[in-house]
């Protein structure tokens, strides 16, 4: 059971600025997060991507923002429990917020940051009639183990880069590839569609196109036959063991969404002066958080995230007035003169 | 006469960040600044300083600061107009903002930014009968010829690195310097200090504590003595024909205040949401900005920055929906997916 100042759920860019605002007020931290490492999409979705519009960084990369705002919140240093979602919140009769994970961590806090993005996001799953059943046995939403493919008929659909890099990285141990997209033309890389091509020139791929995912055949969550079919419905049923849909992302609250926060449009509604939500000590920021005139830009997180440890400084020491001051204040000569 | 989109009055960190912002919606700026270089107090005041909260930088020096968001916004092509104040600003019939500087600069602008940090900030005066009869002739508040003091008699006052840096600066010159500070011991830096006390050794600097200046003699605006005053009152004339006071910088509004502005507690108040003033087309952003919880730094004045910026678009482009994108949105895997 840990005791902390501020558990801050999202370990991405602004839950980590969060981190270094708190610590600047001499509060303490713990950092929950989905994923199994800090950064968020940052790091998930686009790591070497450039960001233009982070304030004094006329170019970075997604992943040198988060190895900087790591480093910058390192002096605090905050605890991180990552590779876990918060399950459980509740109001605990001496005034914590009382967090459960999913791995079993308790975490009693004053008050809590909300950073976490667009919620847990998970793969958008094909609409496929008992597609549950195949979940985690033979339908898989990313490769874990490269060699569990092995000799292995491999169906992968979807148009874009992570559907391409699998096939390709698959094509030397699966004893069948097949690459369905409902278009003849995919949307990756141009390298890896011609390597693609390539492959299915020299028979290690088969393009499946443009047909769409149709129907799961098969029992006891073990795979035999993949349906395709086209717009018009000609169906086709490809034999194979493993499906490997890479429909890309989609986002949901997840839990959050039942810890009675007000919510608007599936984001949480904040004061704007605070970032609080409507229930004390509980704030978001970055994201997630909705108040009037809200731009989704990692800059205005960061900001929140300034304004939500100042009020949540508030709510944990509430008789001591708040002497702020600049980073630079004891240094600048303007203030040293006479 | 200039015609802009946006007028930004400010050069700071803030004012900088603004072009940028501006610029990724394609709306054109003009920018303003008393100073006679970008950057504001950051250049002005400590640009050697190290600052420790601006995200996902651990520490830059503020020059640095200035330099990268002046990278940052260079492609977006802003016009400065440097070393000039503005003076007037009106409203026309065809709902431009007109502007004139004190170079006599026009500049018609669809919306104004003011990023003005504390406001014009000019030197705090000893509060000396008819000091104002000397400013300029014989009483300075910067040096900006060192050839000019050569063989004077110079009376400097204060006690922080301005003062010191001046004393020591112009042992080797002047004919005569007094260092004239309240207490025993000065406030620069420790190294400063201790040349300046060789130099008091060796008789070219006479230290003057503890005193503080107690009157003018002269006449015509040219000085003959330097009144200086213990606590309890005993007098000393001192013979020097310049006073250079060194008692840091005071913020003030300027003109700003003249402008129908409403006010709170000598900032300007905004509506929170878009950090328009209560003139539509004039927004306020960084220091001089108030709303409920506003925070006194640099960080929330970039997210202010980017607000105003999307609030004036949708003045300037009435009809048209702002598409708003995330500056990695086309690269995102996430977004490629089938």
């Amino acid at each position: 059971m840990h005791k902390t100042d501020v558990a801050i759920i999202g370990a991405g860019p602004v839950g980590l600025f969060a981190v270094f605002q708190c610590g600047m007020l001499r509060l303490s931290c713990h950092v929950i997060d989905a994923l199994d490492h800090i950064g968020g999409q940052c790091t998930a979705l686009y790591p070497e991507k450039p960001i233009y519009d982070i304030p004094a960084y006329p170019e970075i990369m997604a992943a040198d923002l988060i190895e900087k705002l790591r480093q910058q919140a390192a002096p605090f240093h905050p605890t991180y429990h990552l590779g876990q979602q918060v399950k459980g919140l509740q109001r605990t009769a001496d005034g914590y917020w009382q967090l459960q994970t999913s791995r079993g961590v308790e975490i009693m806090a004053k008050t809590v940051l909300i950073a976490a993005g667009c919620g847990a996001f998970g793969p958008n799953r094909p609409p496929l009639d008992g597609i549950e059943a195949y979940e985690g046995k033979s339908v898989f939403y990313m490769v874990q183990q490269r060699e569990a493919m092995r000799g292995k008929k491999i169906a992968i659909a979807g148009g874009g880069d992570s559907a391409l890099d699998w096939a390709i990285n698959l094509s030397d141990l699966a004893a069948k590839i097949y690459m369905i997209h409902r278009r003849d033309k995919f949307r990756g890389a141009p390298e890896s569609v011609a390597k693609l091509n390539q492959l299915a020139a020299v028979g290690k791929i088969e393009l499946v196109t443009p047909y769409q995912l149709s129907r799961l055949v098969g029992d006891g969550g073990q795979l035999r036959q993949v349906g395709v079919a086209t717009m018009d419905g000609q169906e086709r049923l490809l034999d194979a063991d493993v499906l490997l849909p890479f429909f890309g992302l989609s986002m949901e609250l997840g839990p959050i969404a039942d810890w009675g926060l007000q919510l608007d449009h599936k984001l949480i509604a904040v004061d704007a002066a605070t970032c609080q939500t409507n229930q004390p000590g509980i704030f978001a920021i970055g994201d997630i958080a909705h108040y009037a005139g809200k731009l989704k830009l990692i800059l205005c997180g960061f900001a929140e995230a300034a304004m939500a440890a100042h009020a949540a400084y508030k709510i944990i020491h509430p008789d001591v007035a708040l002497h702020f001051e600049y980073s630079t204040t004891k240094g600048a000569p303007g203030s040293q003169a006479a």
